[in-house]
């Protein structure tokens, strides 16, 4: 085995990428399920955001983000317009994005994925990096959500099943 | 554009994982110094292990799980072996898992990371997806580990600064 050529071997396909990602979204899906709808909207602790404002940013940024690198528009990604006020109407959005992520992530060259761009009008990176960036921060605020339910007595689902047999 | 051949094309190379992972790790550092030296082997929520014990289980699966898929080793791995009593000597060891990791991942060649691997004789995945794994479970971790910070009334470092100017 060598060393050399280490930052040219190929990691991964972008249709990896995006299985990978749409696992990681199931699985947050199954965590917002998992909250009362009360504590949903209303349970925090130290301070943070409730899962639900939690979720709507999450909501603001895949979507809108995957579509704003296709279409190159650089509008600032607002989390105040999605105002969900029930656990339905919030899967409801969250499923509609898991649409609009397959059709705009579909439509992004390998080329593209190596180009800068300046996200939401604020945030300029390789194209590669933004997209990983929606999947951290989802990873992220989802560690926190499992916090919040260990607090509340609710055991989470499991961190490495994300996809259900349905 | 064109939506053909999108599981094909490449999204990132070898060197640009490697480098995210590290930013990841850099950042997880940080969070681990951040904890006061007695909350950081003692504080939780709602049954959760304290930060020291969640950072012991990175340390025990990053290094080790690197080096298992180089030399195709399929031991269990041991997060009870390692049993850092302070906050230096946790962060001594994590220092070291880095330059580990940096060594054995380089010698990942483009097609180990789509081969299958028995990663600690338990995940049979492919090794692209043992690598992703050991990212999210540090991220998931770390989210709760500012939910911590949190509660305890400190201020974690900002999510997305991964390097410190030095």
């Amino acid at each position: 085995m060598t060393t050399t050529a280490t930052n040219t071997k190929q990691f991964i396909t972008a249709g990896q990428i995006l299985e990978h990602w749409q696992g990681h979204r199931n699985l947050t899906r199954r965590v917002i399920d998992a909250f009362p709808e009360k504590e949903l909207f209303e349970f925090s602790i130290g301070g943070m955001r409730p899962f639900a404002r939690l979720a709507v940013e999450l909501i603001s940024i895949a979507g809108p983000g995957t579509k704003g690198i296709v279409e190159s528009r650089m509008e600032a990604y607002d989390h105040e317009k999605f105002n969900p006020k029930t656990k339905e109407e919030l899967l409801k959005r969250w499923d509609e994005e898991t649409e609009t992520i397959n059709r705009y992530f579909a439509q992004i060259s390998e080329e593209r994925f190596q180009e800068s761009f300046n996200l939401f009008g604020q945030y300029e990176f390789p194209v590669y990096q933004n997209i990983l960036y929606f999947i951290d921060n989802e990873v992220h605020h989802r560690g926190q959500g499992y916090t919040y339910l260990r607090a509340l007595g609710i055991e989470p689902p499991f961190f490495w099943e994300r996809f259900p047999v349905l």
